[in-house]
């Protein structure tokens, strides 16, 4: 027989039963809490009009776009990522979408990228975001929904680090540093964790960034205090910088909504070094940070109020994040996190080709007390097989029903892990 | 501001909230039947080598196929189906997929089809397989489970109708037919509820079929009893042809099975008109059919033992089959089916920018009680606005924090559908 070689794509996987209950948890959880938070599901399609999704990346994020004519002759892309057909969305339906629309989207997206630096061409995202409201209700919202899900996934350690735009703005305007150094400040701000203030001050020199602005920088950075101190001393610093001020004043609005949500002081920070992005954001931007075992960001989110605009011809605000949810399938399933004993597939064996009615009786009732429940597909097949094929598998709990048991209508229950047998009555 | 007209391609659709709640009922119901009968979940890529699935369908159905060259001058194509997919996956993994595997996949396939005969162009597919046993416990458990599904989708008059290609086979050559004659036979007797047992004979005499041939199909078409009573009827008729009596005997073993499982004879029939499509399936094919309504046939099934050696050199046997869950959400949106009051959205309004505090508070205690509610996120809206937006959203509750009720430690509840308003305790 001629075959074919089974294989994929470099950069595409499949996910095997193992994998996918994992997968399937954690969506589950995201989904379980945004809900409860009121933002409620979308799903665009795999392929959009070209034009649609080009523009908007930046041009070498563009490279990676898969495009390709279809046989209509119609220039098609495939989803870049989840935002940009969300912003796509509220300006194709109008008045079915009734505004401020809260969705979460959790799809595929697709990258042609270099598959040699571990990365995958094929990936699932996980937004949530609020489109129609410029409150920073919907940023301080969203940290505690994003606090919330680190809680339920199983961390323990973790916490929000909260910056804002137009404050990094009005710092650079308060150093006296030159527009075109701001890109090259905010990097070196942005390393601070890594390299020190040392690194910082030797990095904003080789870019150029003359002595008294490196001063000015590194005397806010270095800043220490409580999320409301810091607010404080900065506002006098800035008194007559507006854009810092304004800043400034959207974080301490939303430091007061989490203390007024319950959300404890050492669950967020004021942090400078969180930049996230260069050009899309518009004000308050934050990151998720999960410390057990150097877990690091685990999603980058903020507010853009301008990116809609670009499919309306008029802005809507939005804000909102994009959790890193591979990386969150991965480290879940290394750490054994998220485990549900009540999923566990069970099996019944067929002890013999006579009495598979007996195994076939035995498995529904089984299945109608809740039980994931298998029956071993094949009568022919000899109890030590079915036996190799539970322990292959991973089933604990084995279910024999032999001549003997069945007189007793008893069902002998074997579990894989410890050898341990137990009898037990049929009608239990 | 220069805009890009938002749209969508033909044949591909945006699922907003209201529709993806539905969907996601739907799908959430079919994973919890199906993982109770120890189906478990796979997912494969949406790119595949287009070698993968090219030669499996038929050069017809391959025209629809989307293929094109990646950046790396690699032919790869988009998903067509579940099965070929899964059979790849099979052949490809060996070890790590003990067999038989059992798998339930649920993923969108996409077809370049004609959008005017009104198809979708991306649509999801919704399939469980039995990989790896020739039994008939897998095919009369996948039965037990369709019927299972329907019922728990809230159908309340569905049945199996359920036939063997083998016995198809053998009924040509009890009536001495021809094999070139065997396509038009079968597309004759398909056809026997819409036009008859005499349009069934026009319809051979038609294709030329002799009369002979006709009166010894029609004989067996036309014959009435109850399963056990058919089988025994044909076994008698067709004791000379084995391929016949093979599959008479997976028919009764099937039946057993299903009497065994408790299932009630009038859920399932020996139907004769059910074919499944022409050169796949190699044993037993089954179809469900809803009646409520006339929704007809929800899903197509059968053994195919034949299909994964393409990828193997060597035969597996599989049986299973693939649900219309586009059809399925949309009957079930149509009729109002599987709702679920538990999950229905409420809102908290801001009375005025000053107590929004008290309103974040409110929101957080609701939510820990389990309701999915959100927080108006604009505390300048007018409350008319804000009521505005729960009627345009369908929300119908929606919680007042006044002034006065802040004082007395109450909140104002508001039906937005009955106009019924109660006060409440905050504590409660």
């Amino acid at each position: 027989m001629k075959t074919i070689q089974p294989r994929t794509l470099k950069g595409f996987r499949d996910f095997l039963p193992e994998d996918m209950k994992i997968r399937q948890r954690v969506i589950a959880l995201f989904r379980k809490v945004f809900e409860s938070f009121g933002y409620e599901p979308l799903e665009t399609p795999t392929l959009e009009h070209a034009d649609i999704l080009l523009g908007k990346y930046g041009e070498e994020a563009e490279q990676l776009i898969y495009q390709f004519e279809d046989r209509g002759g119609r220039k098609v892309a495939m989803k870049y990522d989840l935002t940009v057909p969300t912003c796509r969305v509220v300006a194709q339906y109008g008045d079915k979408i009734p505004l401020p629309f809260k969705r979460y989207q959790i799809q595929p997206v697709w990258r042609a990228d270099n598959t040699q630096k571990g990365r995958f061409r094929e990936f699932f995202q996980c937004d949530a975001d609020t489109i129609g409201s410029s409150s920073m209700l919907a940023d301080a919202e969203f940290i505690q929904m994003g606090l919330e899900i680190m809680a339920q996934l199983g961390f323990s350690d973790f916490y929000a680090r909260i910056n804002n735009r137009k404050f990094i703005d009005g710092l650079v305007q308060y150093a006296g540093a030159t527009p075109e150094q701001f890109y090259s400040i905010c990097i070196a701000i942005d390393k601070v964790e890594k390299i020190g203030l040392d690194g910082v001050i030797a990095e904003m020199e080789k870019k150029g960034v003359s002595q008294p602005v490196i001063k000015k920088i590194i005397e806010v950075v270095s800043l220490k205090g409580s999320h409301f101190e810091l607010i404080s001393t900065l506002k006098t610093k800035m008194k007559d910088i507006p854009i810092a001020l304004e800043g400034l004043n959207e974080l301490s609005t939303i430091f007061s909504y989490l203390k007024t949500a319950g959300i404890k002081d050492e669950l967020y920070s004021f942090d400078l070094s969180i930049i996230r992005g260069l050009s899309y954001y518009t004000g308050p931007v934050w990151e998720f940070t999960v410390r057990d075992g150097g877990v690091g960001s685990v999603a980058g989110c903020g507010r853009y109020d301008k990116l809609v605009g670009l499919y309306l011809g008029h802005d809507i605000p939005a804000t909102g994040g994009s959790f890193g949810i591979e990386r969150l399938f991965e480290v879940i399933k290394e750490r054994g996190l998220l485990k549900d004993e009540s999923s566990k597939l069970e099996l019944v064996t067929i002890f013999s080709p006579d009495l598979v009615l007996q195994s076939l009786s035995l498995v529904n009732t089984l299945r109608k007390n809740g039980k994931l429940v298998m029956l071993y597909p094949d009568e022919h097949a000899k109890l030590e097989k079915q036996l190799k094929y539970a322990n292959k598998k991973g089933i604990e709990t084995v279910y024999i029903l032999g001549p003997e048991e069945i007189e007793k209508k008893q069902v002998k229950v074997k579990n894989m892990k410890t050898g341990e047998q137990k009898t037990i009555e049929i009608n239990k």
